[in-house]
C-alpha cells in the first residue's frame, strides 16, 4: 500500500491573460473575462502518479488525485463517475469505412452523460471551498448532473432550462430536489435570466468555464483515453461541442501527461462537431477567425449543441488549428440517421449530440479528410434514453 | 503477458434432476422441465484464474473467461457490460439507519440495466453455437438488452412485450432493428403468444432460465461483487426478483469461487424483493413451500417485477432458506417513495425495481431483521430514465 495521494494543485492562471490567482478560495471568471485554469506542481505529482501506482487504483475520475483540485482525500468521491469503456466500433466502422474506429461510451456515466465528470469535480471542490448554493443554466444533462451531485453533497442547486428542453431533464432536476426554472429562449438567455434573479448574489455559478473545476473533471476523459490506448492519443478525436469544456480539458490533459512523462507521440487532431442550426465555432474556424461570434438564433433538437457561444472559443479554435483538426456541422436529420446506425449496426442507443460525431465521421470520410486506416475516437457523450427517438417499425 | 485464457466449460447439468448434456450444442430446458446450468472444470480454471491474473485484466464480464461458456476468444466481447461501481450508500444509509450500506449500481450497464450481462453472454455463446434467430417475452429491459446484443452480433431478435410496458422500451427494441410485438396480458401470456407463432420453430428462445447462458452472465454480478469487497461476500444481499436469474447466478458464483480458492467466509443472506401485486416467491417462502404457484393477476408498475412465476422457484427458495435469508413484498407507493429517497439523499435516479430494494431494506430495518451494523448490498438493477417519474415541485 502506497501513501494516500495528495493534490499537487498550485494555483489558478487565466487562460487568456495569464493572471494568477489563489486556488484555495472560490474563484469565478478572471477580470479580463478569461477562464481560470488550475495549475499543478507536476514535478511533485510525478513522484506518486505513475503507471505503477495507477495500476493499483480504482477506475474512474479519482484515480488522478494528484492532478485534481480536491485537497481532502475524504472528498474525492462521488457516484462512480468516469471509467467508461472504450469500445471497438466494428459495426459502425464497417458502415463508415473506418477500420480503426473506437467509441468512448460516456453515456455510461451516472445520469447517462459526460457531464458527470465535470460536475463531480466541480461540486466536490467548490463545496470543499465553502460554497453551498449553486446555480447554472443548462441544456439538460449538465443541470441533471449538477442536481445529482448537489443531492450527493447535500447542497442547494438552481437550474434554469430553456423551455424546449425535453421533460425527462426537468424531471431529473426535480427528482434530485434541485430547483428548476423554465425560461423562454436559449441557454444564454436562461443564464442571463438566472443571473438577474435577486437571490443570485447568494449563488455560486457553475456555468460552463465560468469556474475553474468542471474543466478539471472533463480533463479526466482525456487522461482516461490515453491510458486506455496504452499511453498515447489516437490520430483523431471527434467531439460534439457546445460550451467546449471537453476540448479545453483534453488539451490540458495532453500538456499535463507530457510533463508527467506519461505520454508520447503527437496530440490528436481535434474535430469539433456542431449542429447546422447552431455552429458558431465551425463558422469561426472556416472564416479563419480567432474568436467566434454568438450564433443569433440557435436551432437544433440536440439540446447539448444549442449553445450560441463559448467562453473558451479562442482556446478551442487554437486547439483545432494547432493540431491540424477541423470543424464540421451536421444537420438534425443527419443526427437522426446516425442514431439509427449506432442502434442497428453497433447496439448502442445514443443521444443526438453523441450521434452527431458519427454523422461527422461519415461526412469527413466521404470528403476524404478521414482515411480508412486513421485511428479515430468518437466521444459518445450521452445515451439516448432521455431523448424520445422516433419509433420505426420494421 | 499471460497466454489468453481458455473456457473451462465441461458440460451442462440439470439443476433439478442432474441429467447431464453436451454443452457444445444448442440446449434449452431439460426434459424434466428443469434448467440446465453450465459446469466447468474448475481444477483447470484455477491454474489461470487467480488474483494475479485478474489484476492484469480489464474490468467487466469477460475478465472471468475461464468460467464463462464462450470458447472462442474473439467472441468474448460486447458493449462493455459489467464492471459497474460498488458505491458507499452514505446518504441512503443515514436515512435507513444502516452504517455499512453498499449500492451495486447495475444501471450503469449498456442499456441502463443488469439485463446486459446475461444477454451479452447468452448471445455471444448461442451465436457461437450457431443460433441466428432469437425470441423472448420481456417486461422491458431484457428485450432491450437482447435487441442491443442482437444488433451487435447481427442476428434477428423477436420480442413480445405486455401492452402495459412503457413506450421507452418499445422504442429501444425498434431502434435496434428487433421486431417487437405488443401482447395483451403479462409476461407469461406474452411468452405463450410468442411460442405459438408459426415462425417460432425457427427461433431460439432466450426466455429467463430456459437456456443455460443468461445465468452465466448474471453470475458475473456475484463474482464482481466478491472481488470488489476483497474476496468475500457482504452479510446481506437485497435483490429485486422477477424471473430470478440473478440469485441463481450468485449461488453459482459462490460455489465456483470457493472451488477456485477465491472466496472465504459465509455466503450472504439473500433477500428476495417482490411487489405486493405480484409476490409468488414471497408467498411460497412465507408458507414454507418448496415450489411457488403462479401469481394469478400480477399488478405493479415495476415491469421487471410483473412476473407471475419463475422457472427456478425451487432454486431461489432453497437459496433463501440455506443462507438464512428472507423474502419481502413492497408496494408501488413504497417504491415511489424510495425512488425519491435515492434521488434526493444519494443523487441516484432509479428504476422502480431497483428502488424496491431500498424500500425493502427500510422495512427490514424497521422490523429488526436488519441491524444498524449489518453490511448490506442493494442491487440497483436499473436506472430510471426509461420510467417516467412523477414530477414533484419543490
Amino acid at each position: 500500500m502506497s501513501a494516500p495521494p495528495v493534490s499537487a494543485l498550485r494555483n489558478l492562471a487565466c487562460a487568456r491573460c495569464s493572471r494568477e490567482e489563489d486556488a484555495d478560495r472560490l474563484q469565478t471568471l478572471c477580470p479580463c473575462g478569461g477562464t481560470y485554469l488550475a495549475r499543478y506542481d507536476l514535478e511533485t505529482a510525478r513522484r506518486t502518479l505513475h503507471r505503477t501506482s495507477l495500476a493499483e487504483r480504482e477506475p474512474g475520475v479519482w484515480r488522478w488525485a494528484e492532478i485534481l483540485p480536491v485537497r481532502e482525500a475524504s472528498r474525492r468521491r462521488g457516484l462512480g463517475e468516469g471509467g467508461t469503456p472504450l469500445l471497438r466500433g466494428e459495426g459502425l466502422g464497417r458502415r463508415l469505412g473506418l477500420s480503426r474506429l473506437w467509441l468512448k461510451d460516456e453515456g455510461r456515466n451516472p445520469g447517462g452523460s459526460f457531464k458527470a465528470q465535470g460536475m463531480a469535480v466541480a461540486l466536490a471542490r467548490n463545496v470543499e471551498l465553502g460554497a453551498s448554493r449553486f446555480a447554472l443554466p443548462s441544456a439538460g444533462n449538465a443541470g441533471g448532473a449538477a442536481s445529482a451531485y448537489g443531492a450527493y453533497w447535500g447542497v442547494d442547486v438552481h437550474v434554469s432550462l430553456p423551455r424546449a428542453t425535453p421533460d425527462a431533464f426537468r424531471r431529473e432536476v426535480a427528482a434530485h430536489n434541485a430547483r428548476g426554472y423554465d425560461v423562454d429562449g436559449d441557454i444564454a438567455t436562461a443564464g442571463a435570466w438566472l443571473a438577474a434573479r435577486p437571490e443570485a448574489h447568494n449563488w455560486f455559478f457553475l456555468s460552463t468555464l465560468k469556474e475553474p473545476y468542471r474543466a478539471e473533471g472533463k480533463k479526466t476523459m482525456g487522461l482516461e483515453l490515453v491510458e486506455q490506448l496504452g499511453w498515447r492519443w489516437p490520430s483523431v478525436i471527434v467531439y460534439p461541442t457546445g460550451g467546449g469544456t471537453g476540448i479545453v480539458g483534453m488539451v490540458k490533459a495532453d500538456a499535463e501527461l507530457r510533463e508527467l512523462g506519461l505520454l508520447e507521440g503527437p496530440p490528436p487532431r481535434f474535430v469539433v462537431v456542431q449542429a447546422e442550426g447552431c455552429a458558431p465555432l465551425v463558422k469561426a474556424f472556416e472564416e479563419g477567425a480567432v474568436r467566434a461570434s454568438p450564433w443569433p438564433d440557435p436551432q437544433t433538437e440536440a439540446n447539448g449543441l444549442r449553445v450560441p457561444g463559448s467562453v473558451a472559443d479562442d482556446l478551442i479554435l487554437d486547439a483545432l488549428r494547432r493540431t491540424g483538426g477541423t470543424a464540421v456541422r451536421v444537420s438534425d436529420s443527419d443526427m437522426d440517421d446516425a442514431r439509427g446506425w449506432a442502434a442497428r449496426d453497433e447496439g448502442i442507443y445514443l443521444a443526438p449530440e453523441a450521434a452527431a460525431t458519427v454523422a461527422a465521421a461519415e461526412r469527413l470520410k466521404r470528403d476524404g479528410w478521414l482515411h480508412a486506416e486513421d485511428e479515430v475516437v468518437l466521444f459518445l457523450t450521452g445515451n439516448g434514453f432521455k431523448y424520445p427517438m422516433k419509433e420505426r417499425r420494421r
